[in-house]
């Protein structure tokens, strides 16, 4: 077995040759293009992706959860078939550098994190995610080199079995608000959220 | 003026050639790229995101908010820079079909949604959406010709000045989680979510 073929060589030697089958180049501009820029926490995302689709089933249907709303919901979006709109991935907002796939029939999957214990090995990265050092100290040429060449040495991954959040989300009753005229789910109560006080916005008059 | 330069023009017509810069073809391709299949919904969300940029400065720097987590966030997500792991999307689970593009520095905007007054005109597209005929009577190949006939014809669009939900979400301070270790926001208590009794796993042994 090489590298690429051997799991346990390849965690060994942190490095990896290609991260969810994109060599490293490639990942980048995947993730500039979605994201618009390349963010740390993005790369890291994608290691951790990459490592639980490894040991994952590959015929499985994988749902997707991510603990934070910063920058792992998109590694999520760009490297699996699950997005928000599609309902296959659903974010916790618990700013928590962890994300999970499972398989949404068996709801056994693996659940990958950054893991504090083993940042030591690696000061920018630790650094930049405590923020115990300023951001300008750490720029992108420095911290993106820095994750790749970590690779999956900065995580922790093990088993799980879901016992919440693993139901997909129906929509809900459609009915008309009484104010407004517009469709709204039922399930908000006998108006829309807007009419109810919660609208983001005042319409302007032309 | 022609019907690509002219809104009023194309507008009267319904049927556009062109939506968010791509023909009806490609953007059933990106769709299905993104979202995994062509769901009628995230066809709907790309006529309002190309009615919003046309009328919105191209130059100013747009964030967007969605109201319901069904569809429409992919449709941002695929045709906006704007994601929900950039902090450039917000999600409102309000189960309203409409969403709203905004100069992120004047909070001036447009806000476009599906007009249950206008739906009468094009049949399938009201049946689909306030479910009164099974969905077996409405596939994909009826609806998505019925959605890109009816083009901006069954929506409408008011300009909107931001008064909530416009602020950049801030990552939390970051702590270690006294019981598992892991780093975490302190902002949502003295122990990790997880920790505190939300957790959505159970650890398999191996």
């Amino acid at each position: 077995m090489d590298r690429h073929t051997d799991p346990a060589a390849r965690k060994a030697d942190g490095k990896q040759d290609t991260i969810c089958g994109c060599t490293p180049e490639t990942l980048l501009r995947k993730i500039e293009g979605f994201h618009g820029f390349i963010a740390p926490g993005l790369v890291i995302g994608a290691l951790m992706v990459d490592w639980i689709q490894e040991l994952m089933d590959p015929m499985a249907e994988a749902d997707a959860v991510v603990e934070t709303c910063h920058c792992l919901p998109d590694a999520v979006q760009i490297f699996t078939p699950c997005t928000v709109g599609n309902g296959w991935l659903k974010i916790l907002d618990w700013d928590q550098f962890a994300l999970s796939l499972y398989d949404r029939f068996k709801l056994h999957g693996y659940r990958a994190w950054l893991d504090l214990t083993k940042l030591q090995s690696s000061p920018p990265v630790r650094d930049w995610y405590m923020r115990t050092r300023p951001k300008s100290e750490l720029p992108g040429e420095v911290l993106i080199p820095a994750i790749l060449n970590a690779g999956r040495d900065i995580l922790s991954c093990a088993p799980i079995h879901m016992i919440r959040f693993h139901h997909r989300k129906k929509k809900g009753e459609i009915g008309v608000c009484p104010v407004c005229g517009e469709a709204y789910s039922t399930r908000v109560g006998d108006r829309c959220s807007s009419c109810q006080g919660e609208g983001y916005y005042q319409i302007v008059e032309p």
